[in-house]
């Protein structure tokens, strides 16, 4: 395993340390693993709360900030935070208006924030919680029930974010959440394995030949493996499974995303392929997002993600964001 | 080779087609590979045109757009751009105040700039250079006579974009542009090689248990090899060979930069150590980045640089920027 890390033992703690030298507009909890906006809580404002393991970085601590989250629970390595951790943040960004958790669909997940949900009524905190499962790739994986949550997760991030930050309420923070999910659909593809570090080797083997489509964000199995071919040919077999699951139609927010080690120059030549198959169905890409955004180790492969766009979900894509991984002006 | 690619032989436009599809706010020739802001030239502004071989972005596409780099030529992948590129890109951009032509210290670009800057010359175009050289490792390198160029061509091209964005001179965007160059100093390191995609094999082997200390961002050969140790002791011996060329003392502007295959959460793990290591030396980090820069392809390593501020430095660097790979508010 060759890593750039200390030890796997302190492989998260050091990547929070690293995030509070680097990022004074966040408070980090070292101990509690829990990361939020420096402001928290905002009086008034639906505070928004997500987590989940680490290795997807930027996803989620990276997501923290102006317009964006109020707080994230860092878990171990592909391992869910605890009901404590997500308790703890709860409370922090607590600004009297209520907190919507933005939850990925993995068993782990799932139970542990529904648990801290009731931790947090028992104080009287109003929670609400929305759980992202925007994966077409399979049913029911290794880990989950039902469709795997991944890219569209910063989608809902981003949007309910924006809405919250103009003083909606929890309820209508929350809808917007499940709206945004419901619009969105996700496929990835992965050439490479990763190595979780305390694992020590590489979760699976993928010969030197053959990719994996449809594969998950912690290296869960996909539909199938198939023959390494053209980025073009790549592409379409994702948009194909996308298409297939909800239409490709109107106006579109879409994001090709990097799992880790895939070069930017590669990622490019993905979207070329991704933006003309949208454009040869008929649909409009009129946002987008190309980079590193929810990662799974060093794996190398991409994801992408549809959104299919309103006029005010657009409208609230394009409000100012300040976080250390999506910034726009505000 | 394993790469999100269409053939080796379009890597490079099919990555500029997705660049001109994701960025509206770009004019991409994808026959001359060059990619200009879509409103140059702005009249009155000194231009910047930067470029040089692509498999490094963002660099240097990327950080075309307000604030920064009026053009970028795109060479082939570790290639050169050639004269006529840059030529066009220097023609294309000037708003009538002159073209500062940013290289990086590689005998081929430095060879093909000059000759454009001569060209530009018989055009009545004037053209002022400068050549940046930031890296400790090595001297006279594989490519290179004298100091490699890496990673302090970011911070200049962002100070001195920021610089002719308020209409200052030629003299005076060449003048910030050199004294950036001048106080700063990079080092990288190579846990793993990557592939040229027209070589079809790695540039060079570095067995399992050993990383390359001073790397190039082409894979030339570094200081010396040594064993995998802990991220602490390896961002260490990259800051001293800093250290021991340009003390740290002060205000300190600090990049460490993806190779390309990194994942974020070892970045944040190195930049905790960095960081460390800076205040334990009695300087203060006051800016920062921590990222994919600068890269080499799907290379796994990291680069640090050091610019030592001034307060007109910082104030520049603060400076609104709009590109697809540095963006603060306007």
């Amino acid at each position: 395993m060759k890593k750039l890390i200390n030890s796997p033992e302190t492989v998260v703690t050091d990547a929070l340390a690293g995030m509070a030298a680097a990022h004074p507009s966040l408070s980090v909890d070292i101990e509690n693993r829990v990361v939020t906006r420096a402001d928290a809580p905002v009086a008034g404002k639906v505070g928004l709360v997500s987590g989940g393991g680490s290795g997807h970085e930027p996803l989620h601590a990276g997501f923290v900030g102006y317009g964006m989250l109020d707080a994230a629970c860092a878990g171990e390595v592909f391992t869910s935070p605890v009901p404590d951790q997500i308790v703890i943040a709860t409370t922090a960004v607590n600004g009297g208006a209520g907190v919507l958790h933005v939850v990925k669909n993995y068993t782990g997940d799932v139970l542990n924030f529904q648990m801290a949900a009731e931790l947090a009524a028992d104080d009287a905190i109003e929670v609400a919680s929305v759980v992202i499962n925007d994966d077409v790739a399979v049913q029911d994986s290794l880990y989950t029930a039902g469709r795997r949550g991944v890219g569209a997760t910063v989608f809902v991030e981003k949007i309910a974010g924006a809405l919250a930050e103009r003083g909606a309420s929890l309820a209508e923070v929350a809808a917007v959440a499940a709206e945004v999910n419901e619009r969105s659909r996700s496929f990835g593809v992965a050439l490479t394995s990763c190595t979780v570090p305390a694992a020590g080797k590489p979760t699976f083997d993928l010969p030197e030949t053959e990719i994996e489509l449809g594969i998950g964000i912690h290296g869960e199995p996909g539909r199938t493996r198939a023959p390494l071919r053209p980025a073009r040919d790549i592409a379409a077999a994702a948009m194909d499974a996308i298409h297939a699951d909800l239409p490709l139609q109107g106006d579109l927010l879409v994001m090709v995303n990097g799992m880790g080690g895939t070069p930017l120059i590669e990622l490019y030549g993905v979207w070329n392929e991704v933006s003309r198959y949208v454009t040869g169905h008929g649909a409009r890409v009129t946002r987008n997002l190309v980079g590193n955004y929810i990662t799974s180790l060093e794996m190398q492969g991409f994801s992408v993600t549809v959104c299919r766009l309103t006029d005010a979900l657009a409208e609230l894509w394009d409000a100012p964001v300040e976080t250390p991984g999506l910034r726009w002006g505000r």
